[in-house]
Parts: C-alpha cells; structure tokens; sequence
C-alpha cells in the first residue's frame, strides 16, 4: 500500500459503496471523527424526530402518547431493530438501562441456570464496568459468588464446572482484538457455563451472528457504533431457550406480567419483556431508534469491508510515516481478528492525543497508554484516515505535543 | 364553598401567586390536564435546550461535551438542584437511572447497614416497583432476605429487630394519602431499621424535609411533578452518614473512585457519586434539568398552599355537583393528610375515565377502581378544576361513559 497519493485515497471514497452514507450525518466542518466507538456522530434526521416526541408527544398529546405514539413498546420496537444486527430475533431483545445495569442482569440470570455454581469469569482488562458488576454481585451475595479474572489468552483453561458465567467482550476496547464467539462459547458450553458477550464494540460495526454462535445473553451499548447519542439506551440479549428459567433480579414494574393490574406480587412477564426494569427513557429511545434506522439501511458486509479497508490504511500510513516517533501497534494487524478500531501504544500517548485533538483529529485516550482511533464505516472516508495520520506525523515532527497544556487530565479521557 | 360561580373561581386564580407560572408551559388548549403526577406537562424552555444539545453539544462537540458541556457532572448538578426540593444536601442526590433501580440500589444498602436482619417490609398496595424490586432481591439471595407486606396501619407494629429496611411511599400513588416522614422514620430508628422514602408523588408537589426527619435514603421519579418528560431520570437520596458504609450493588464505572483508570478492581467513588452506575442519558438529565430550573423559582410555601385549595375545591364541588353518581372519596378529606391529588373510588371507574379523557378532561385510572386527578401548582388553575368537575357530572348525566367504547382497555391505563 506505499507511495499512496492523495488522489488514490480519493479514489478509494469514490468506489465506496457506502459513500453515500456520510451525507446522513452532521459532520462538523473543522474536525476528522475518529471517535464513534466513544460517541457516534449524530444524524441528520435526529433533531427534527426528536423535536416531533418533544413538542407533539409530550407536549401535545401528553400521557395519551404511552398509548397512542407506542412509547411503551419502544424497549421492543427498537430492540428488534438491534436484534437484526447481531444475529437475534425480534422477541430476543430488549432496549433498556445501560450496559452495566444490563449486564447485573444477565450475570443473575446465569447464577440462576447454574445455581450450585460461584464463579464468574472474565478476563483481566476487560471493559471495567462488566466486571465491576461481578464485584457488586459477589458483595451483594456475601461473598459466596466470587469474580474470577484470568489473562485472556487462559480463559479457555479457566472454563471448569464451578464457574456460572463467562462473560467476555467481543472486540476488546482498548485493543480492537475480536474473540472468536462461537469458538469459545462452544467450549464454555461443554463445561456448562453459560456465556455473556458484551457487544459495545462490535453492533453496528460488524456482523454479529449471536444465534449461529449459540449464545447465550448479550448487552451492549447504544452511543457508539448505534449513533444513538450521549448516554443512550442500552441493549439486552437473551437466547429464548432461557426466557422462562430466569426469574430476573432486577424485577422492575414494566418486566410484569401485567403492569397496570398494580399487583402486590411480581411475575415475570412472558419472553424477554422480563428484562425490562423501570420505565424506558424516551427521548434517549427516539434518538436511538433515529441511529438505527440509518444503519439499518446499511449492508454490513459492506460495513465490515471499509471498516477493515480504513484500519488496514491506518497502519499501512502510519508504518510509512510515522515509524520513527515511538508508536507500537496495540492491535492486530490482521483485520480478521481486529474490530473497527485501530490503537497504538505511545508513553506519552495522553498528551499526544490532546495535541491532535487541537488539531481537529478526534481519536481518544486509554490508560495507561494507548492512542485510539475507531472507524465508523457509515461517515468515516478514506480521506479521514490519509488526514489524521498526516496531522499525527505533523504534531510528532513539529514537537508541539510537549507543550504542557496538552498533559492536563481532563475529567472525561 | 357552596354556590361558588365561575367569576367566584376566576377571581381565585387572579390571586393566584403563582399564577405566572402556567405561561412558562405548553399547555394544549384543547385539554384540561389533571394528569401531572404521571407525566408533567412540558416547559416552554425545554425544546430549544434540547435543540442546544442535540446540535451542538452532540452534533457539533461530540465527544468533548463530556467535558465541555460538563455532561459528566450532569447526574451531581441536576441532583443538587433536586436536593433544593427535598431537604437534602447538594452532596446526598444524584439523578441517575429509573426509580426501580434506584430502589435496588437503596434496598442493598440496607442490607448492607444491617448485614444481620433479612426482612425487608413495606406496605400492601404500595406502588408496585419498590415491592417488586424487594422480590428480586429476595431470590438473588436465595431466600434468605424477604419481603414482608402488611397492612399500611399496621406498619408501625411491624417494626422489630429483623427488619434491614422499611420502604414507604410518601404519598400513596392511588389515594394520595401522605406519611407522616419524621414520625415513622423515628419510630423506626428506635428499632434501628433505616426507611427509604418514595418521594414519586411528593418531590416537586409539596415541601419534603428529609434531613429534619432523618431519613436515611430516598428514591423519587423525575417525570411527575418535576417535569422532565417520558421516562426522565429517576433520583437517589442517601443521608451522609451512610455513604462510605455502602460498597453499591450496583457497582457500575461511573460510581468508580477513578472511572477512568480503567482499573480491574472497583473502588468505590467517595460519597454520593457511589450511587452512580452506568452513563447517564444525556438527552434525559438536559429535560430533566429545563424542568427543575422552572420548578426552583416557585415558592413550595405557595405551591402547598394552591395544591391544597385546588384539591380542597374539587371534592367540594364534587360533593356540591356529583354527588349522586356514585362516586367515594378515596383520599384524605383533609388536606393536611393529601399529596398533590384527588381520587374517588367508582366501579365503573375505568370507563368514566376514559369518557371525560374523550372530553379533554385528562386524569388516569388505576385498578381496580379508583378515578384519580393530580394537580400541578405550577400550571393547573382553580378554573382547570371548575371545568373537569363540569365535564365529569355532564359525562355521568348524559351516560355517554356507557358506550362500548371506553370499556375497551389500552395497553397504559
């Protein structure tokens, strides 16, 4: 890929089948978004839905529109719409909470299938608020369930009959490493153990056959790759085998039989309307069902093709240019196993971050080291990625990175 | 109040010291919405925050709003402005979450201050999800805690040394009966049983002095009375001297002391901020706040004092206009012992209900037989209450509630 010329990457973004995508979001003028594996960008189409929930549904029809604008099936509605991009089917998932309520849910739903076993299982450095949710189970529990964090390269090793859950991220955050889902819930199956995929880095940015893999619960997040906006619903997927065994922990008044019968007792409702807690955010479910319908109309083979286009010239640009500025690829290079993000590792990666984000080339920080930058196949171009890496170089060569401004930690890296 | 005229009425509401307020809402014309404990109505300033948000916060700043636009701190800023309305100190709310969670979350902590004692208790016919959510907990433990539902009378009597937490609604969510705060949380304290407040039907609607009757914890609903739209954020109160005895269940990254480390190992955040869990819905909290700053420039002085005579006035005129069609007095007469809402008991409830609604009177039903009709201060008039109570009578002398029609039951009643 050497000796690449400006007017080749053009090229590239011309033969583009999905070129025509980028149209669909605001893109603001100044900046080169590598970011939408932190916060999607926004579409076009949001403002005007989310003015019409605002100022027609609440506000002009008010608590009528529960009913008449279907708000209360909006967890339904737009988890079906989820449940297309990674292998599930409609009555399989959910739009609810956030991840990390999610995934407290879907680890008790595991301790009730297994429940002579205590060990839930992850790997260390994974995504922190998965495994945070163990912690908090296993206080909650009194100790008797215990958390279990091995070094991914031993999960498989770890898989023995007293552990409850496996719960892994598809395509790790700071690494971009994609798991092999259906090889390793095939093992976890042999010893019983059901497993967990959190999918935050991989719905929307590559296929995900969670039914082909057998899986068996799922979450994941809708202000990435969904385009959802800030703090978006999460999602929840249960395999329908397990619907009936799980009496959920989280038994909130709308995963009731029958809500508004105001029952003093709870039972569950049918199906993965269990899952359901509290009552659903709408606003933050308008906005991401706006995401999803653009995605929607998307192929992902296509998707998945750019995606592993714009990484793969990501490293090629950065081997060429910028090989002598202390950069280590903290990714694989093989798009096969990588997601749709790119990282290196820098030591002073923090304020080399900062550098380029006052130079308009979004990526973000992952302690302790590691530059990174995601691939949104829908707006991201080819020339996207030809310019951040150019303006890297140009802030490593110029040296402007040192100033001390940029070594300031903000609150939100 | 006998033989009041409209003129008698309209000169009521001229009087009206807050009279100003309903200007600052949209209010459909067509509509005379007595449905505020359910939805509130949608302050004028909301839409064009949203606006803000949406397009440039998210559209423009992307991910940099998380520090820019302080969208990290939004669950401590909007809970402080909370606080204001509850008693509570800046440091002792965060908006986070729905209610049920926040119940979960309150409930753990409980158990957590009184590791020994296994009885959660409430009262039958309490709203549904603070119940629900003690079942929950109750089979993750396997059965060792359980929940304890007696009569609302006799809860005082049910107060003994096995009881982790007493959960209470503040003001009945169907017959708008209001606790006495100070006197049950101190009659549980002599047990040393911590009370969680539901303060759904109070925050926003009548003065709340959690601190002066050391409450302990209390969870609360932002699209009620305080106007955040469709499935606002919920809140959490916990009194101070409570916070670093709680390692959270809910044990999410943003509760972490340093969420972005990125450590494997959850270290509770000091102080409230522990009762954070997953990203907050940025789309959400920015409503939630429209509401707030609308309702923080009211006096809850004058908000009680209107909230009583708009209450005071409907049975009035109910007993004076309605009296032979069945209806019983299902709330406090006195209104000393009222929240902010009128219910009457009529067995043909559901379908009267629907009949004025088809008239533009808005107020909800609730199984199995109870009309129920909020009144927000803030924008509800004595002539609202004048003219509901008119369409109810003429509904029930024309018999037009008779029709098939509105026995038809819809999915949100």
């Amino acid at each position: 890929m050497s000796n690449l010329t400006l007017d080749d990457i053009r090229e590239m973004d011309r033969d583009d089948p999905l070129a025509g995508f980028r149209g669909r979001f605001e893109l603001p003028e100044d900046v080169i978004y590598l970011d939408g594996n932190s916060l999607g960008c926004l579409p076009k189409a949001t403002p005007a839905r989310l003015e019409t929930v605002v100022r027609e549904e609440w506000g002009r029809d008010l608590i009528r529109s529960w009913n008449t604008a279907d708000w209360i099936n909006a967890p339904r509605r737009v988890g079906a719409k989820i449940a297309k991009l990674i292998g599930a089917s409609d009555d399989e998932v959910v739009a609810a909470d956030s991840t990390s309520i999610n995934v407290f849910k879907v680890l008790s739903a595991c301790l009730q299938l297994n429940p002579e076993r205590t060990i839930l299982l992850s790997e260390r450095g994974n995504f922190p608020t998965d495994v945070y949710m163990m912690q908090g189970l296993s206080v909650l529990s009194g100790g008797r369930i215990e958390t279990r964090l091995v070094d991914g390269k031993d999960i498989i090793g770890a898989l023995d009959a007293t552990v409850a859950a496996l719960l892994l991220t598809h395509v790790h955050y700071k690494t971009g490493r994609m798991r092999d889902m259906a090889g390793v819930t095939a093992a976890a199956h042999k010893k019983g153990i059901p497993v967990i995929w959190d999918l935050s880095h991989s719905a929307g940015a590559l296929p995900v056959d969670l039914n082909s893999a057998k899986a068996d619960f799922a979450v994941g997040c809708g202000y990435k790759y969904l385009n959802g906006g800030p703090g978006a619903p999460a999602f929840l997927f249960a395999a329908k085998r397990h619907h009936e065994a799980v009496f959920p922990a989280l038994s909130g008044w709308l995963g009731h039989a029958a809500p508004f019968d105001f029952d003093d007792a709870y039972r569950p409702a049918p199906g993965i309307d269990r899952f359901q807690c509290g009552t659903p955010g709408i606003l933050g479910m308008a906005a991401l069902e706006c995401g999803l319908d653009v995605m929607l109309d998307a192929d992902m083979a296509d998707l998945r093709a750019k995606s592993s286009a714009l990484g793969d010239l990501f490293i090629a640009l950065m081997a060429e240019r910028c090989a002598d500025f202390g950069f280590t690829l903290a990714c694989p290079a093989d798009p096969a196993e990588r997601g749709s993000q790119v990282s290196f590792h820098h030591p002073d990666g923090y304020a080399i971050m900062q550098a380029i984000i006052a130079r308009g080339v979004i990526g973000d920080f992952r302690a302790p080291d590691i530059l990174r930058f995601g691939f949104a196949p829908l707006y991201n171009s080819h020339e996207d990625v030809w310019r951040a890496v150019h303006v890297l170089c140009d802030v490593m060569q110029s040296g402007e990175w040192r100033d001390d401004k940029y070594a300031q930690r903000a609150a939100v890296t």
